[in-house]
């Protein structure tokens, strides 16, 4: 039997049933564009809740569950499970090799399996691959093996998934082709590349390119601030020039799931490979002070607008009134309010943002932390405090970590308290461009 | 007296009369775009030589001088001299002090001032204006001092001066207004920012821009080969995501008047304020190994391919013929040909060419080098010589170091002589693109 030449027809007919492992940022869009596109969806989720949250909503096409006996059923298997790194920075691949092991206890001839996953490369090949054979059945010949990198980017208002082209490979030829033949029925654009290691590479340098990008304009920032030189509207004068060059701006740090994540799976696997990624490393480590540096910057503030000294600022968090002579008057503990916790503007996800390392560097330094989020009702064992006059009055400072649109930034000014807009929020200087 | 409405009423009737010091790839396509415009322009060149070829042209409202006096007549004078660095990477200045004081020399009320080279955020206000201010007129009343930054792109077919948008500052608001007017009588687009430090800043970060993510792809590129991927497959794939990616390739190492220069402006000025800028010191490193890298491949493929063992390779020179065992039989010198020493394709400019490194990184490993470059007929002491078939013959290696489009490389590739490609020149592999 040629399972390829049968899956294929399956796949042009709309035949195929695609299954869906990890229904969460990347997994629920894509689930939804191949039910809208007519193929028959499972979402494969973890919770009963979860699985009747979607099922609910009764979309054409699309039903979730929890049974991993329907992974039989799928004629595609998407993973688009979490690929995150421990403590350490190391690859946490726990939930892509679970998703496998469920995979190959029902793998059946015929069925085509894709990682949507960021992974370093070689994973595919060497730690997928492997569990999958245990089946005994054959890779190209009995079932195929791809992988595909998701580049979904939450909040893009710009770009839907279906617009943003594809990057597909394959163990096999045949997966490969197979892979291609699926995508193009959901997505504009379909990019075969090589190999799964090229694919795999290609997903980690473009979040690499981004984390190089934004470590440096974060750094040049300091710069920037030590002459009195605001950093954005440089970057929104070279970003006149028409080629050569792409805006990143300054920040109180990296978040989300890509960025501070997948530039270290590559860099794991070069050092095992005795290759020396400095940048990355370098880039990195520019990125952890991030968050200190906003933390010291908001204590800089608050000593200064208190009448404080800073010399008399003791690190324990209890500051005292000091005049230059130093003679202490009383304690007091700071409060910080800390606005948008979510890792970029006008979406929910919290996951990596620098908000909590903010937080820790503020009461590191003994200050009293509360947040606001619209989009975020609980976050650091704290709920969201209301912007009410009460809530904002006793403040010491308020922090600007995310951006959310929805917040009123001119009303807040009107309290008078002092700001520290790591967003550059209050920007008063859009560039002026003279022209034709 | 109103010098600055005097001097506005000039420009506007174009009665202005514009002196260019230096006539080089900055200041000789700006003569022709002020002259073209209208403006009287005269090109302060050092040699009688050069004053007289651009004479001879006859170029309409263009005259070239040696003759320093003639700054007096000028209303506006653009200075568009080198800023290299020494040795050592520590800004050269020389030129710029020298033209500087070739102006306060003949400085007179109702000039305006602009410097168009690159240089540290600074220089303006703390090295020229007081070279300037010596003059006893007085910035934004008796004079004008600008920065205005040069963006040329030598090579670049797609954007034409004109239309490369102009970002201009001053010393006094005055200053940037009247640069302002000036740039917008020759420039499509300009861009006024706030301060002469923000301006220069621009433009440093530009080519820090470049640099660090020139020094990012060439950093994984040695990744990717150990894993077997091509980096240049992975970049065309990535440049297909249409956010938050712009592409960059690998290469033999950074070139021309700007990249391996400016970057180490900013970075001077930096530890002399006590920022750590570790980025773009790293990035330096990476680039400074590129053309030791490439020479040592070169070595790797000529030993392997004239059947010699690495391990017998000595690094005098001298190579050995030796089996296994290692037996010498006999001496040699291998032969390699530079294509190309140009610092990009399809330009006379070999200036910071990272062929130079690699000619000598080659000499140092023992080999003979010779090159051709259709554009350079004479570089490091050596004539270009011709792709003739005794030429190539007698070749153990042909080192593609810039990829000029007038070189007929399929007709090289005939003569079955290993070819170190480090511009991707023999890519068989485009993007293939499946979509609507």
């Amino acid at each position: 039997m040629d399972h390829k030449k049968i899956l294929l027809g399956k796949i042009k007919t709309k035949k195929a049933v695609i299954g869906i492992i990890g229904m969460g940022y990347v997994g629920r869009p894509l689930a939804e564009l191949s039910s809208s596109a007519g193929f028959h969806t499972i979402g494969f989720v973890r919770s009963q809740k979860k699985a009747d949250s979607i099922n609910q909503l009764k979309i054409r096409n699309l039903t979730a569950t929890v049974d991993k006996n329907e992974l039989k059923k799928a004629d595609v298997i998407l993973v688009c499970v979490q690929t995150p790194v421990f403590k350490n920075k190391k690859p946490d691949l726990r939930d892509l090799k679970n998703a496998t092991f469920e995979i190959v206890e029902h793998l059946r001839r015929g069925q085509l399996i894709v990682t949507e996953s960021s992974i370093a490369p070689g994973t595919t090949r060497n730690v997928i691959l492997p569990i999958l054979n245990k089946s005994s059945l054959i890779e190209g010949k009995d079932y195929f093996l791809a992988f595909s990198p998701e580049r979904v980017d939450p909040g893009n208002k710009k770009f839907a998934l279906k617009q943003i082209p594809k990057v597909v490979s394959g163990i096999s030829d045949d997966a490969c082709d197979l892979a291609v033949a699926f995508y193009r029925k959901i997505i504009d654009l379909v990019v075969p590349v090589s190999s799964v290691e090229t694919a795999e590479l290609v997903k980690i340098f473009e979040n690499t390119y981004r984390l190089i990008n934004i470590s440096l304009v974060n750094q040049v920032h300091e710069y920037a601030s030590k002459i009195n030189v605001d950093m954005w509207e440089v970057v929104n004068a070279a970003r006149t020039k028409p080629f050569g060059f792409q805006a990143h701006y300054p920040g109180p740090g990296i978040g989300g799931h890509c960025i501070p994540v997948d530039p270290y799976y590559l860099l794991d696997d070069a050092q095992k490979k005795g290759i020396d990624l400095s940048l990355i490393e370098e880039a990195g480590k520019v990125n952890e002070e991030r968050p200190k540096k906003v933390a010291q910057r908001a204590l800089e503030i608050v000593t200064l607008s208190n009448g404080f000294h800073e010399n008399h600022v003791k690190s324990n968090g209890h500051f005292l009134y000091g005049t230059k002579g130093g003679r202490s008057l009383s304690n007091k503990k700071f409060k910080a309010l800390l606005l948008g916790v979510a890792y970029k503007p006008d979406i929910d996800d919290p996951r990596e943002s620098p908000a909590l390392k903010i937080w820790e560097m503020f009461e590191r330094l003994g200050f009293e932390v509360s947040y606001h989020d619209p989009y975020i009702p609980e976050f650091n064992n704290s709920k969201s405090v209301k912007l009410s006059k009460e809530n904002i009055n006793k403040q010491d400072i308020l922090v600007i970590t995310t951006n959310h649109s929805s917040i009123d930034y001119l009303e807040l000014a009107q309290y008078k308290k002092p700001i520290l807009d790591t967003r550059n929020t209050y920007s008063t200087r859009p560039p002026l461009v003279f022209g034709l």
